[in-house]
């Protein structure tokens, strides 16, 4: 999708989180906003948000002298993810509808970033996966077009949610998979090595996306990735980094997501903090502005 | 009080929202957000909101070609509050304590924001007066330095908003009582013509301050002004904008106002929402972060 004017406040709202997460003092928290700023004016509203993060997250590890600023955020959410594993495994083996269930825990996954939430939110959220319901849940679709994949790619968003996604990935139980994760740290985001960490590689094939933005920048994208993008038969596609990166791609993409942002809620006539598990094809855009 | 990082999101949300009033395609909106990306770097942060305010909608003015784009808003406002006059003022006077109901009265006319609030909600919340509760509601020292002043000045805020200032001034009923309004369009700020619109000069001595700012900044402000700042012994300050520009000045000023945004709140321990009626002295602030 494309960059919404709305979106810059927004941009600078992330900006002053993550100079703080950093532990950049004041003074280097104006010099960021500064630096994010002045690039503003020269950033293409044709482009998508998260190709605005990238500058963004790029000034802030420069000027940071930080490569990896959410490093112990992404720690911590790995470790309350796999401590929450055992638990949400048997919620799924017990369940009438292993799949079902095992999509939903995925979904409720994308709560674990420490960065947004609390531990005590977190906890409440995963453990109330029962009562979760999707604003829309096009499970049929979705089943139908599993049973007759040959290859499958799924997008990854967070460290931590990831451990979830290895849940639903175990229970699709399919012998040609893959679990794509960022080629470098940004923002939260998984990467190769918190994919292992968590034992993704039992039950499909981990690779990178060879990039180092939020979300799914195709054109930016390592061919390794492309190959396996190009020869998938479904993509499940993660978080909503990924969703305002390939909403606009002619691909039938299963999009998991949580409506985080009013201005994709009011463009699609959801609300902010709806759960979404559908195609394209399936949303109606109310409001053309910008997007 | 000075600039806080979190202000500057802010700025750019009032900035496209400003840029909207006008009536500016989005073209122009994305050119407006442009030009105030690049004054940021240079803003000080010794400065306040305020002054930065001046800057943003000099901009706006500018690029738009319209000297006044708040001028229907401030119509409709003006309107929508003389029509409300006749029922407030009987409740004025049918009050036990007159002076304190039309201190309350000209408190909640700050909701009387058509670029903010719909008709609904302003009417809602007037018709609803009666259970109306100030988070610190100085009324005691107020009224002791009502009896004793000689010279009161009252600082006004929006138009709409000055037809329960009125409500207010004329139940003071000072013979040597000034009220100051902007000295030129800025937002919906009042000016001279929407304070003799209102007959507030059957109370008062209207005046202007001399400046396009939103609030009062003091070395901006016309020597006509200042004179009666200096000699005034009670000095009432309307709205939040007063508040951000005099509420570090050594005089002990009797902000009325409503808290609207979350780091005034956080900074001096109240809500986002809460009203207060207080001086300096009494507020104690919690967080030491740029302000």
């Amino acid at each position: 999708m494309k960059t919404h004017l709305d979106c810059i406040p927004c941009f600078l709202k992330q900006t002053i989180e993550s100079a703080r997460i950093t532990g950049a003092d004041e003074k280097l928290q104006k010099k960021i906003i500064d630096e994010v700023c002045k690039i503003i004016p020269d950033f293409s509203f044709e482009a998508s948000p998260p190709q605005m993060a990238v500058k963004i997250h790029k000034i802030i590890r420069e000027l940071t002298s930080n490569k990896d600023p959410y490093k112990k955020i992404k720690q911590d959410s790995q470790k309350l993810a796999l401590g929450m594993y055992p638990y949400l495994k048997e919620q799924v083996t017990k369940a009438d509808d292993a799949l079902s269930s095992a999509v939903k825990i995925a979904a409720i996954g994308n709560v674990i970033d420490l960065a947004v939430n609390d531990v005590a939110t977190i906890n409440r959220k995963l453990e109330d996966i029962s009562n979760h319901e999707f604003a829309i849940f096009d499970y049929g679709q979705f089943t139908n077009a599993l049973n007759n994949a040959k290859t499958i790619l799924y997008l990854g968003d967070n460290a931590g949610e990831i451990v979830l996604d290895k849940l639903f990935i175990e229970t699709i139980n399919h012998n040609n998979l893959y679990f794509a994760v960022r080629g470098a740290p940004v923002i939260n985001d998984a990467t190769i090595e918190d994919a292992v960490e968590d034992n993704l590689d039992a039950f499909c094939t981990i690779i990178s996306n060879g990039t180092d933005a939020p979300g799914t920048l195709l054109n930016q994208c390592s061919e390794e990735f492309m190959n396996i993008y190009n020869q998938a038969d479904v993509i499940i596609a993660k978080g909503q980094a990924n969703f305002e990166t390939l909403n606009q791609v002619d691909r039938n993409i299963y999009f998991l997501t949580q409506i985080k942002c009013s201005t994709i809620a009011q463009r699609y006539g959801y609300c902010v903090g709806d759960w979404l598990m559908t195609t394209m094809n399936k949303l109606q855009a109310y409001d053309e502005v910008l997007l």
